[in-house]
């Protein structure tokens, strides 16, 4: 199997370049043709493929942690003429259909994770382009809170996909366009059909930059745009202390891949494997940044982040997960709260990574089942979100209701999903008031398996005369099923209740590409992806759908 | 080519009985096993298939017309133990991926005409499930206001697309069950796989039915729930004058579809064609149920209908349809005043169907292009719907600027698209101040092409010396792109804003059954829904995505 390797560092960057320099930062995109993922096609013209992808999240995921000076991130490119021009189309064309669905997921994610930072860590983002800024490129630059576009009678913005590759711009391109940007949707109509793209004044006019400079004027108007959106982020934020990310030290095989507190157990006969999530092996910290990236809060999180991608990429006949916990509850707990009571941008920055890997997890088209099967499984509080999040969540009863769920601050709302809501908020979305009634619960102390599935919490509770028979059948089952419909059926059950420009990327925008991309007009040997760049015309199917 | 028939009428149903009695309307199933839509496959236990679903939808429309006295209907079925077993699995296995698509649409759309149906007419709709209400039959059973399911140890509601077919609940299921009816979305993942499906006390539990009733007391228990939903209702709606639905007198052949106020001509070598709407050939009528189903307001509305149907299922190699009107912009208006003003049941009907018209215009996966080039052109009031609703709306400069549109309270708000937001909102979604100023400037006369490109009423408005090719060249463009990429964008680019169940019907579910419909775990050659009723068991591609 393939091992892909998800942890770097910027000593180590291919296609970026980091620098910092006071309260801006400089993300430079510099993307090295000849290190693409995989041998087989160039990385021309800062086309990117899943390696510089890593790198940009790997760079933003810094940027917060380790450089919290950082007020303002100016995402540019190294190149004269080009900032980006999108997803390497070569690449594309040579992938599996799960590889281009996986890999557009991930691009997505690091996405929003741009407009997170900015949200929710202050952290202002200005995309500067200084030429062509093409398909995934533009999406890119959509990413950012502002855009700057070089007037220089050349450089254009586009989302050339549907003309030039009869897919669509599938990255939250179009989403954005319309949603974010707000863009009159008859012009967008213009735009997404218009493979050059457009430049200039009009991009301006119609609202698809915020921007246009000459290029006699560029660093001067970009440094300037900078300091004017650090000014205005500065006041509203705890920053800091800075914590470097350390390495996961992890131990990947085809069986097994083992972090200090993560452990992926792989079945490939019952194609399933189990999850499984250790609690904090120490007390809550009183100093949480002494404990730098070892803290469990972050260091666990940081695990589970880098198993979930592995499953997505490494595992793709693995359908069925089980997710267990060992430790202690109280610990766990103990370290929610140490957490939500520092103020400082340290313990922010470990909570909304937190959340941003709870959101993974929910994303990962994969069934699963979250079980309680043990006297020392600590689903409680953050770990708790990981059986809400599940599609099940199987307990078994023991006599000495020591097999429980316990809550704390954790569940109390700021782990949203991408849709808004909690994850009891979307498990109670028909009953609102028992958000409250079992968090009340839950500062009474554990809640033994019996009590969880009364309360809601628990899907199916049984006793040890049935239980392993229930949950063998279950998993059994599940794997059996068609991996295509199960994973159109979670998406949509997952995400109850409201949308949001990140539901719409997900659920909507990549539903849409995920059919197309199976369609003859575009991956079939006469589609316009597979002749990209040959001289062939493509040969469509005409047929509406 | 096919000539769908759209039209029907109760006397030839072969698969409903509409019968009333007072304010209280039964509407039975009654599946004619030898009649399906085409020939190859018997529909077997109430199953259905496009025949079925076109007599549902004249059947709902009939009631809101010519039977306003009813005041609650009831969805019941013929058959002692079956209420409905879903869409008819041979006909699915038979269709090309576009028919199947354009099935389910249209099959969505009648379930969500029960709903309009209930939430602006008043008319109450209760499914009465006497027998098995499987897959498509519960997803009929969910569009109702209550579910009422029998208690007889054996009848169960059931989704078993995923675990039996490889597909999802299409027609509306997984949105309705955990966004309306809100059931647990992990008891909802249970549901739907589970095959044989859930009955009884845990289907009410879950809320799956609103009420479980024993077969000796059914007739008894139904009879008391529509009584109790009619008086309920009774209020709050005016009602009448009955008018029957006439017939349309279409002439359809293969280059031309006519109607009184609506033709489509076909440019089959351009793979475009031309739907011109007519506007009123009468001053408004000052007593709107006198000119019956042949007053403008309905019955060009109803034409349209008509038009964009065919143009769906018949026509699927036509991509790109531009859009014309002619006639006199005040007569529009001034019908459109004269139907705003009836308080009447017969003029809220006729308003209400023709906001399921324009909803069913957004909705059709066809470039749409609006054209106003001629000084007759009416795209007025209710008609300048249908140029907001396109993908872009070209506009002539001529000389005395007699081309131009017009705004009517049509305008104003009431023809929300499914998405809730008005024509104009969406159009003006990133400025939603633009829309009062529109209809403001609308008040004082009609608003010339440069005018209204101004205004962002008009994508495009171009002079004679440009027109022309301006045009010709957009349509070619259009006509030469991929139809997939085409639906996607269109899809992602009409919606924009908020979402409601009947988008995530449309842009969610559709997309990702879509997806589902092209993999070969459903519809390959060792596919469940290919293999379904032989003795082989599907061969699933294990490979998540």
């Amino acid at each position: 199997m393939e091992h892909t390797q998800f942890e770097t560092h910027p000593s180590r960057y291919k296609h970026w370049k980091l620098a910092t320099n006071g309260a801006i930062a400089t993300l430079k995109m510099a993307v090295d043709d000849e290190h693409p993922h995989k041998p087989g096609y160039e990385l021309k013209l800062n086309s990117y493929d899943l390696s510089v992808d890593i790198e940009l999240a790997d760079a933003i995921q810094r940027v917060r942690f380790e450089h919290p000076e950082v007020k303002t991130l100016v995402v540019t490119a190294d190149l004269d003429k080009v900032f980006c021009s999108g997803a390497n189309i070569y690449m594309l064309g040579m992938s599996t259909h799960g590889f281009k669905v996986n890999f557009c997921k991930f691009t997505n994610e690091t996405r929003l994770y741009l407009e997170d930072a900015a949200e929710d860590s202050g952290l202002a983002t200005l995309a500067a382009c200084r030429g062509t800024t093409a398909g995934g490129g533009y999406e890119l630059a959509l990413a950012c809170d502002e855009v700057m576009l070089v007037d220089d009678g050349n450089s254009a913005v586009s989302f050339p996909e549907t003309p030039l590759l009869a897919v669509l711009p599938g990255t939250g391109g179009l989403t954005r366009l319309v949603d974010k940007r707000k863009v009159r949707r008859d012009r967008a109509d213009v735009f997404c059909t218009t493979a050059e793209g457009i430049k200039g004044k009009r991009a301006k006019d119609w609202n698809l930059v915020d921007q246009v400079v000459p290029r006699s004027k560029w660093d001067e108007a970009v440094a300037a745009r900078a300091q004017v959106l650090t000014e205005k982020r500065a006041a509203n934020f705890a920053s800091g202390p800075a914590v470097e990310l350390g390495p996961l030290e992890s131990k990947i095989t085809d069986d097994k891949f083992s972090y200090k507190f993560v452990e992926v157990t792989i079945d490939r006969a019952g194609r399933s494997a189990n999850l499984l999530v250790r609690g904090p092996d120490s007390a809550a910290p009183s100093n949480l940044a002494g404990e730098g990236s070892n803290t469990w809060s972050l260091r666990a999180f940081r695990e589970l982040d880098d198993a979930l991608l592995r499953l997505r990429f490494d595992l793709p006949e693995i359908g069925m997960v089980t997710v267990r916990t060992t430790g202690d509850r109280k610990l766990v707990c103990a370290h929610d709260e140490a957490l939500a009571k520092d103020a400082s941008g340290f313990a922010r920055e470990v909570r909304l990574l937190q959340r941003r890997v709870l959101r993974r997890f929910d994303n990962t088209a994969r069934s699963l089942y979250a079980v309680a099967d043990a006297t020392d499984s600590c689903f409680a509080g953050s770990l708790l979100e990981l059986a809400l999040g599940a599609d099940r969540f199987y307990m078994l009863i023991d006599g000495d209701e020591k097999i429980a769920v316990a809550t704390s601050v954790a569940n109390a709302g700021f782990f949203t999903s991408w849709s808004g809501l909690s994850r009891l908020g979307a498990r109670f979305y028909g009953e609102p008031k028992q958000v409250a009634t079992v968090l009340s619960r839950g500062t009474e102390g554990d809640i033994s398996s019996e009590e969880a599935e009364k309360l809601g919490i628990a899907t199916i509770a049984a006793d040890d005369i049935d239980f392993a028979d229930e949950l063998r059948i279950a998993i059994e089952e599940r794997a059996s099923l068609s991996p295509d419909a199960l994973t159109g059926m979670e998406a949509s059950l997952r995400f109850v209740g409201p949308e949001t420009v990140a539901t719409k990327i997900f659920g909507r925008l990549s539903a849409w590409q995920n059919w197309i991309f199976t369609r003859a007009n575009s991956t079939g040997p006469t589609g316009a992806l597979t002749l990209y760049g040959r001289p062939e015309r493509p040969q469509y199917q005409w047929n509406r759908t």
